[in-house]
């Protein structure tokens, strides 16, 4: 089914009404899983919908938060989310981190007792609306081993930096820490395919190739995949992400960070409070002009695209290109949604009593 | 040849002393590389000694530099070094940053018109002794090619993320985002062994695993190795980088970093001013009680450490833990130099008229 921008956010806006939310956190939260889609981040959009749902019947997911700052100084601050969406707490605490850019320079907020916060690029990207530099990272369920280990410790923890250009739309590097993204595993799972060896091992810590291996006790790989290649780096990324968003906020971190998926109960001798994100804004001009930035933000781009590359058919990307061209694809040709997402998103307009997606 | 921390210290100090710097940037200086050889980090310490001279008698290092704030908010500013030696401007930079993070709660630092800098960790874990969490990168000569390119468009940019703990020291993680250090690479020319598929590719654009491709028109290749294994996340890591170090401040980016070493000349048509550094500090209090923080790092690593081993002889590395290893060994043993060190130096004692070393 191909269905359109406006269509998917007025579904998933009423799912989030009807789950208690107030209309700004609804229209909040469809925002940020709409922007997913329209990204081409299928794994991170309305896929995930049910999951939020599944986890609101459990209790996990408050939908009414009184998010507060707990700790601050002028450009830092803790927030507890409450239990709330990371849907919506991450871009309050963002806004809060931007605020204190405004006056400051910069602002740096560390967050506990959130949920899923979808993408890391929509929290940047609110930076860089305002003419700020955007950072956004987030801990996740354990599905990642460090190097060495062949248990899983950490989330595929991903980290995003977010600049603002000139010309071009604003450079974006939003990255899991792990070799592979679990939703490239979840692709290969559903079409019953191999997946590159380097990306997970099996229960023994040996590589493989079966996309089912985590199901069964495996790991994903940290960025580098072995030891040889720097998955040490990965490792190091990973774990980096883990301390700012929750041994700094006091969240939980490393294997007690609660599950995503419902059916899987969070450890009964939790560190902190749900999970953690940490969140960044600077601004250009704290550092020089913002028009002299975007001037060589342009030039860099023009130069990084004009490299040499080895397939002439095949230029260098730059960070956020990909995303960006899905954006303005699907913008005028709508969103295609899988068969199985179709199904989901029904069962939850029939749970809630809203018109189905036809 | 094996020498104490005290000799070598001594030793690196006269020649920078020779070289015009000031008692206390050959002091500092100094430090910065003797700290870098007793961590294990050879390839960063007194190896590169005779680099900086070459540079300094080039005239592209300034041995009596000028630092200024050249643009400045409460939380960020931008430094021009004046030309002088990265190992004296980026600490000047990383105080700048922590006499901001002690009155706002954080401070950030974009440098440009300087040098090498060493080892990010030196400059991170000046803000670890502050009990702030401390961050340090740095752009370089171009010798990484972005994902789908054969051209050398990136330094190995090296980031660093330092966190204080409580029983434990810090944890620190260092680490170029290239699949592999330039220095590995050296080790394996001057022992003419290959080196593993994924580190490089030559001149074409293909793997090779020969060390001296580098040499012949050959790149390395960012942290990931091919896109199937994530190179475009090392390329996004390079390349957040070179914007923060340079695109921010001032300094050349991207191709356009000058070499560091004197016989290639930097490009004639530079966008900026030397190379860049970027510099932060947060302050712990500012998110939470410090010691609460504290035990929560060490509960963090004591858990990391336990982590399930695939081979029980080798246990999960805490990022930062083999640099103290070799730290505490040399402190003790002394800091073994290769002949082909110790040849370099002696020849740099000759030409400055000081003691050699025996």
């Amino acid at each position: 089914m191909v269905i359109s921008e406006g269509d998917l956010r007025a579904f998933t806006h009423d799912i989030f009404t009807a789950m208690g939310c107030s209309n700004e956190h609804a229209a909040l939260a469809a925002d940020v899983l709409i922007r997913s889609d329209m990204r081409g981040i299928d794994s991170h959009g309305v896929a995930r919908l049910s999951g939020y749902v599944r986890l609101w019947e459990k209790g996990r997911i408050n939908t009414k938060p009184n998010m507060t700052i707990v700790h601050q100084t002028p450009t830092t601050a803790t927030i507890d989310g409450d239990a709330g969406l990371g849907l919506v707490v991450a871009p309050f605490a963002m806004q809060v981190a931007i605020q204190k850019a405004e006056q400051y320079g910069s602002g740096w907020v560390s967050v506990r007792n959130s949920n899923h916060f979808g993408i890391s690029g929509y929290h940047a990207l609110m930076a860089v609306e305002k003419d700020m530099i955007g950072f956004a990272m987030t801990n996740a369920s354990p599905l990642v081993a460090p190097t060495f280990s062949n248990e899983r410790m950490l989330g595929t923890n991903p980290m995003c930096y977010a600049f603002p250009a000139g010309k071009y739309p604003p450079v974006v590097v939003d990255m899991a820490t792990s070799a592979a993204a679990n939703g490239k595993l979840e692709i290969a799972q559903r079409a019953g395919k191999p997946v590159p060896e380097g990306w997970i091992q099996d229960g023994a810590g040996i590589y493989t190739t079966d996309p089912h291996a985590l199901k069964n006790g495996g790991s994903l790989l940290p960025l580098g995949s072995d030891r040889e290649h720097g998955s040490h780096k990965g490792f190091g990324l990973s774990a980096t992400v883990d301390i700012l968003s929750a041994v700094l906020s006091g969240a939980n971190y490393g294997p007690w960070v609660p599950p995503f998926v419902a059916f899987l109960e969070p450890p009964d001798d939790p560190v902190g409070k749900g999970i953690g994100h940490f969140l960044g804004a600077m601004r250009v001009d704290g550092f020089r002009p913002v028009e002299d930035f975007k001037n060589h933000m342009d030039n860099w781009i023009d130069r990084f695209k004009s490299a040499k590359a080895i397939n002439p058919d095949q230029p260098v990307i730059i960070p956020g290109e990909p995303e960006l061209e899905a954006e303005a694809y699907r913008a005028v040709n709508g969103i295609p949604l899988v068969d199985a997402v179709v199904e989901d998103l029904n069962v939850l307009a029939v749970r809630f009593e809203i018109e189905k997606l036809s």
